[in-house]
């Protein structure tokens, strides 16, 4: 890939006084142009993980200045240390290094990383800087934009967490090289789901272009993670705090997150249970009378394009769904409220699907 | 005291969106028409401590229409407590009740359970409603307005928290009347406070009247409290996440934090160690030529009026000092930053102190 400025794009997610760029192209990380203006004060935290900083730590720090005080932290891979134990673990590094109120810190990693690092600036000292340097396609487009952080609980995913938006997000193409393909497709169906809910004509192009981003084309990348990132930017500067159309967002993830609270976080990748979430959306959009089974099969034709899985988990019964979907966050007053597809490219929020429709769609969709 | 509607006051603090009224008076806890307006949704959890629970537990509960669920968790008290591990206990009582995002926290209590119960709305679920019922003098006049929350950390105070304004602020006087002698002094100090860095007309009444508010009577509390909640509130309004202007709040903060956590959280109340901070301030104001020796030492009778102590700990030696002073937050990249007296009834921020003139100051200032 080259490195040349004419490969690189950027865009504005327009939130005020917090609006910030998202660069993206190859060879961000190490050029000291991109991710120094957005430093606050002397003082840099690289938040990082043991997988991700054999390869991009060095470059990361190479980048910056010398004038700069810059301390590291590497913690364990995994969605299994998004915990609060782990977001300690950066306050106490802070607090020992005697870091002030301008001070940033630098989120190397996945959506994990982002969120927990992002979650520790929200309430360091009440909140600090913090730039996002994503280096999967998920965190890439995605968990890296809109400002959501936070950590898992026992007792539910992401229950722990605040709205805190990054200064900037620096999205570096080439880090996708050591990305393993499962994690490819496991962002891919993030990618697909902008496509589903706001963008047909996306959803067409992606069609035809799942063959090239899983061999890394880099024009197709580029254009896949830049319009996944203007359409999650559109929704986000029109709901901030997600009272209203930012949910649609959430396409698959209660039928998602269900799988993931079951199957324990990491088994299935975050991605995974959104693809197989998405095609359980789809099939109960058809039995409300929206989607036609034509469209839900092209669905599902493009979700196992991009190699994901089509089925939920063999020992996953009715109970346990309805079990886990009932702390869901987009929950009110206990109603379900799910996302649903009116049609391929508009998705509507629903809180009417009956009862028994839900438990016949979750009895007989297809286990694996 | 009566309970009569005429002996209540209200005010707003101005923040947009996030604007929110301030209700003082006497017989607030327990009337169902000033808190349930201010609840979302259905599920509410109140929060407070051992001693504060006997007293207004019971009472407050009363007041809420059957149909709520209503939870409860008592925590035990002192400022021992304000830890990020009480707060887990917040986020764990939530789930286990199964609380969704439109729910309440009513932090019933003084400045530590308004701090942790503020803290644990801000993070519940990226953020969720609550109300702020405060019972010491301390917090109706200063913690409880203004939206900073948070714990303490083992290496400094309030050094993890969020800014997360309540949806109101329920100040009943009559909870003074159970309120130890010596934190009625503690809280005092804020109110004093505020006509030292804005008020003088304010000062000028506190000095007269503090016999009267040491003997609880009603008509100087009410007018203490408004005044105080008052002159914050446009504080507040004027910079919601102390960029400028709020930081002046913290008139002698800087040496009395460096006083807490030198003796232990909660050996010194946090009112005593500004009280002291306080004096501390003026001194080092009068060596830099801005008040007079007459000033200071009206400034100290006011203090002493209140009951608060006008010297230092005895063990706490000048390098204790500075070293607990560099992990204050108003530090920025290193700078001693204090907040002074220009004259009584107008504070500045001041970065320019000589480290020679401070060092003189925590040297010579009296201990006891």
């Amino acid at each position: 890939m080259s490195d040349s400025p004419a490969t690189r794009r950027s865009l504005e997610v327009a939130l005020g006084e917090r609006s910030y760029p998202i660069h993206i192209g190859p060879g961000l990380i190490g050029d000291p142009a991109w991710l120094t203006p957005h430093l606050a004060g002397r003082q840099v935290m690289i938040v990082t993980n043991e997988t991700v900083a054999p390869h991009y730590l060095a470059r990361l720090r190479e980048g910056l200045p010398g004038e700069l005080t810059v301390h590291e932290l590497i913690l364990p891979d995994g969605e299994a240390t998004k915990t609060l134990a782990s977001v300690t673990r950066i306050w106490d590094a802070l607090l020992e290094a005697g870091f002030n109120r301008r001070c940033t810190l630098v989120a190397l990693g996945g959506g994990v990383i982002g969120d927990m690092t992002g979650f520790a600036a929200a309430c360091y000292q009440r909140g600090v800087a913090f730039v996002q340097v994503p280096t999967t396609l998920l965190a890439q487009v995605d968990s890296s934009v809109g400002g959501k952080t936070g950590v898992n609980h026992p007792l539910g995913k992401n229950m722990i967490g605040a709205f805190w938006q990054p200064r900037a997000v620096l999205i570096d193409t080439d880090t996708l090289r050591t990305l393993p393909e499962r994690e490819l497709s496991a962002g891919l169906a993030e990618v697909i789901k902008y496509g589903l809910i706001r963008d047909a004509a996306f959803l067409d192009w992606l069609e035809a272009e799942l063959p090239a981003l899983r061999r890394l084309e880099p024009a197709a990348l580029t254009r896949a993670i830049e319009r996944s990132c203007e359409l999650k930017a559109e929704i986000v500067a029109a709901d901030e705090t997600e009272q209203g159309v930012r949910a649609l967002l959430n396409l698959g993830h209660t039928f998602g997150h269900a799988i993931e609270a079951h199957q324990g976080y990491g088994n299935w990748l975050h991605g995974e249970a959104i693809g197989a979430g998405m095609a359980m959306a789809a099939e109960l959009s058809r039995r409300l009378g929206w989607l036609s089974a034509a469209e839900v099969e092209r669905t599902a034709t493009i979700l196992a394009a991009a190699g994901l899985p089509l089925a939920a988990p063999a020992d996953m019964g009715v109970d346990d769904f309805l079990a886990l979907m009932r702390l869901d966050k987009k929950n009110v007053d206990d109603r379900l409220r799910l996302i649903l597809l009116e049609t391929l490219g508009r998705a509507v929020i629903h809180d009417k699907t009956p009862r028994a429709q839900l438990e016949e769609l979750l009895a007989s969709f297809p286990r694996r």
